[in-house]
């Protein structure tokens, strides 16, 4: 296997092996893809002050993820139909995540069923799109708990699909081979039409948009953790909070969404700071490197979450290609911890970070 | 018809089948641009912050536009000489906008006489430059009242016009088929001569600086409302309230009048404040989305108006391409709407907004 | 002549026409250039906001400069050696001057004998460079004085010159037809040297470092009001008052003094508000165009400097070509005024302004 | 030789003459270059006020460095294997920095004794990597002092090596003839192998994460003045004082250890400001001109260390171009002095500065 050094590299590896409509489903956002670039730009305007002559020699990337230790503070994002990417689709993905340490989200669209995912073992979580018909989602919650999965990752940024420029200049559609495995038969996201994305056909036929009645029923169905995924308003997070939700991902569903969406990293430090431990924060967007999640910590997640930079591994060389993206970040984790004077995650935490624009003179640690 | 997906696709078709200086004519700002270029950077600068699971499933794109019930929060802008665009011109325009259900603003420098434009029926409204002779300006307002015109919009902003060097470098002048139709013969702008634009000329020969006692004078004249254009100052926005107004556009002309002036979008927040409901406040200038839209309302705007994206849609495809570009809005301010948790432009204004250059610990809500 | 249509144009024609390593001499600053660019990046970060409906039918350009009346509100700034440009050198320039009726400042260094260009006409005056001998810089300002000069511009930034790279790269002397005309034959800067610029070579040999004594020493020489060139500190400013000066130039030396001083707009507010009518405030630096001297005044100037775009007019066409620039200006000047709905200068000085950068929605006019 | 006016010069010329993956150890930062491009950044980002008028004609280049007159505020900081940049390495580096007036540092990873280096004369310091084996790290310390050396300079960012990218794709190892002269022959960096750096391997293996205990130490080893290299936390810095020590670094390593990790100029002025005399305050990472050293004085730095400018001189010319960057440092610093109007870092140490951004109506000097 070639070297690869970074995760960039994994990306242009990806990009080399995967049809361009794949790829532009993978990569692409919303309308202009402005959100998407700024999840981008927001982690490189943030700087981390490091602290030095600590003691680091015994640091550790293991980290608390959804109240259980993780071998890294992060988890495998919910990604859609992941045999677009690779024939064993989910299951390599899976398998990378369970070797690894790490928690993986299976899909409401998985291309596989959760079942079969959910028996590759690890700790899987199961991600929960809101269906028309309030029963089937319940069903599928049900299913998942069923299946062994330790968490509901309930997405509420979905009330219909952003218009995803890509797909519908591609006219974007599944192959035959590939199908929203969770669901029946007759729902798949194969036909084809111009101007039209398939899969937001299908996806605007299948879902309704949630509300916090939703989260209540979902409450009411399980005992699993519930972590509501697409947070960005203060308001919000302090309402998850009092609907009992062991955790909420402060994300823009990666520039797919809103277009215009702020980055959920400029919303991060304000919402750490509100829910104050009333529930687990994690972040999900743009995160690259190990030193992005170290940043992301200094700003007040305990985790995140890695969606395409995965899929990065599993295009490119299936489930060994995935675990070296998470080996990756793992090495670069542990780099950059000990680099900045910490000896885990909850040291992160309390960095001091910079944006530039400052006058050093006058600015002050918050 | 092509599937144009937003209006930047629409732009690029009217600028590939329009003439190098009707196109300069339509596109082009005052000196070196920079205000033009602006109001583009103020709305890429500006993020919305989404709420999330509320009952979207019924929002609706529907606003009140100065007073009355439309379907979309937005009035077509004043464009001069429409006729240059597409031979149907401000016909074709008006019946898009009457077709879409919103305000079209007929010119004072229309190519087609106000009254055949109004007898399209929707909503015309009528923009008025103040003239050299007081009574020919009340007699156009006269006109328009008769011909079914709902509202005044008296642009305030020109004095005289801003130097457009595009159009003094192409020596621009009309093309002999398309005349101010508004006014006597004698007038048109059809002149050519090096270095010098014959609108501009032409503009200068006829127009007069505008004063808060012409704004009296229109008041008297007729019991329409009265919209004042291209007001950036708090100080005129008070003013415009204390002055009887039913709306106030805040404007830099579309980067055409000083150029220097700041983007309409940077004053928004701090005019909407300080009017707080003492007239409407619409904004002008670079919306090319209907997530624009959303931003415009987050900071304060009940509706804006839309000025060249529909003049791109009539240069592509007549009417039908300018009701495609109102087509589009709708589509996308429908989905942006949902996906930031907004039922209806009432919601949008109680959105938060983030802009880059923020340090995501220290900045609060305001 | 072709149609310049702003400065730029201008600068475009005066580059094709000289020499490389003559517009080297002009167009170039010290070291990287960080301040030269800076001092145009200020005017473009800065938007003004304009007023509407003021009585500007009467506005007018002109103003007070050095406490008489000027036909605009500007001098020409002092440019050593105009005979590199045009072989009529600052003969043609004050004539333009004149015509313009505008001030000329006439150089320590220009090419023709400071007694020749006063003679000219119009309103002359003299800017002063502190030389080795005080005696020998107090006989240039008792010669300008007799020669009609109406003021002396007093440059403190010069203690010797900026390195200005692009001189030493060309090894840039003067051609034997162009001097130092008010010194003795013998101090020229002819000789040519490798990674050496002549000019500054005679500089360093003919200058010394003024001190506040030295501006005690020509106010007690002369009664002509005094301008100090080249403040940026506050404490400067005010100790200038202090010193009884008619004014102060707030200058970085258009980027050819320290590399990586602040331009002069970012300091003229602060010092504006300090020096609050004590003296006369001048802006110097980037101007190119009337919408930049309406920033300019905005920000707290009575008036400005214009050097190098005068140097491009007359190297384009001589006395002609300065007099467009000049027409230009006033013309730009005039449009802008009205456009942002003031009378006057003084008007002007009233605006509100605005930065990139801001969050509309908290931003307060200060 | 060459007319190079400045070091960028000289950079072009280093850049020509060595092999790329030499260039790349040298140039180079870690992971994305972040930080090492933030440095540049950050100085660029920071304009002075300079002062008028006052004394200059006596400046001085000279400052304290660490409690001792230097010729320039300035010392050359450690740089590895200097031999690697011209057959002479680190003792025409010494050469040249002893006949400019200045300290050089020794480095741990020399590849010319440390005793040889310092029988150069002039100001040798040494600098501490700390080793696995505390005692060897003393030995060096005993043996640096036992060769003459001034100060230890303790690098205190470097628990292990940042993942530098560069040489990890070059796989870059030390030629045989360059080796750590230090250390026994055994540890040389030459083995090979893709996808690492053996200068990374070799680090990894000897080198371990010192402490605050390993400052106590040093400290109990030597009556040194010792200097800690890498702080950036202004926490780190007041504890630095605690300890004792003469001098702290505000550095991030050159964008060679954290990515990410902020630039020393954006947390200078804070920890000056609080440090306020406690210790001397250096300043390290992208200082190129003598104008960016009266920056950083301006900041609060009392001197600078210049590391990769005197290695471009040494490679392009070795002693000769070593001390060709020092000359061009001082000359450019005299001139910076005075137009700043300086006759010394103190007074330099007092200069306002102002960073772009910033409303010039509302910024006030802090």
């Amino acid at each position: 296997m070639t070297h690869h050094l970074c995760l960039d590299d994994l990306e242009r590896a990806a990009r080399e092996v995967l049809p361009g409509e794949i790829w532009d489903f993978l990569a692409g956002g919303s309308g202009t893809e402005a959100s998407l670039e700024a999840n981008r730009a927001a982690l490189e305007r943030i700087f981390v002050i490091p602290r030095v002559l600590r003691e680091v020699a015994e640091s550790t990337t293991e980290a608390e993820v959804l109240g259980r230790r993780a071998a890294l503070p992060m988890a495998v994002a919910p990604v859609a139909y992941q045999r677009l990417f690779h024939p064993e689709g989910e299951l390599a993905a899976a398998r990378a995540a369970r070797d690894a340490g790490v928690p993986y989200t299976i899909c409401t669209l998985s291309s596989v069923p959760l079942e079969e995912i959910a028996a590759v073992g690890g700790r899987p979580w199961f991600q929960l799109y809101w269906l028309r018909d309030e029963k089937r989602s319940l069903e599928l919650v049900r299913r998942a708990e069923d299946a062994g999965c330790e968490a509901i990752v309930f997405t509420v940024d979905v009330p219909w699909m952003g218009r995803r420029l890509r797909d519908m200049r591609n006219g974007f559609a599944l192959p035959e081979s590939v199908t929203a495995a969770n669901f029946d038969a007759g729902t798949a996201a194969h036909s084809r039409a111009g101007g039209q994305s398939a899969v937001a056909e299908h996806t605007a036929r299948e879902f309704a948009p949630a509300t916090w009645e939703s989260v209540e029923a979902v409450r009411a169905q399980t005992d699993l953790p519930v972590v509501l995924k697409g947070i960005l308003a203060v308001e919000d997070a302090t309402r998850a909070v009092d609907a009992g939700v062991a955790g909420i991902v402060v994300s823009n569903h990666g520039g797919r969404q809103l277009d215009g969406a702020v980055p959920g990293l400029e919303m991060l430090g304000e919402i750490a700071a509100t829910v104050s431990g009333g529930c687990e924060v994690l972040l999900d967007g743009g995160i690259r490197s190990g030193g992005d999640i170290l940043k992301a910590a200094a700003l007040g997640a305990s985790s995140v979450l890695i969606g395409r930079p995965v899929m990065w591994g599993l295009a490119a060389a299936g489930e060994q290609g995935a675990r070296q993206v998470l080996d990756l970040l793992a090495e670069e984790l542990r780099n950059a911890l000990g680099l900045a004077g910490c000896d885990s995650m909850g040291a992160a935490r309390r960095l001091g970070t910079r944006a530039p624009g400052y006058d050093p003179r006058t600015a002050r640690r918050s």
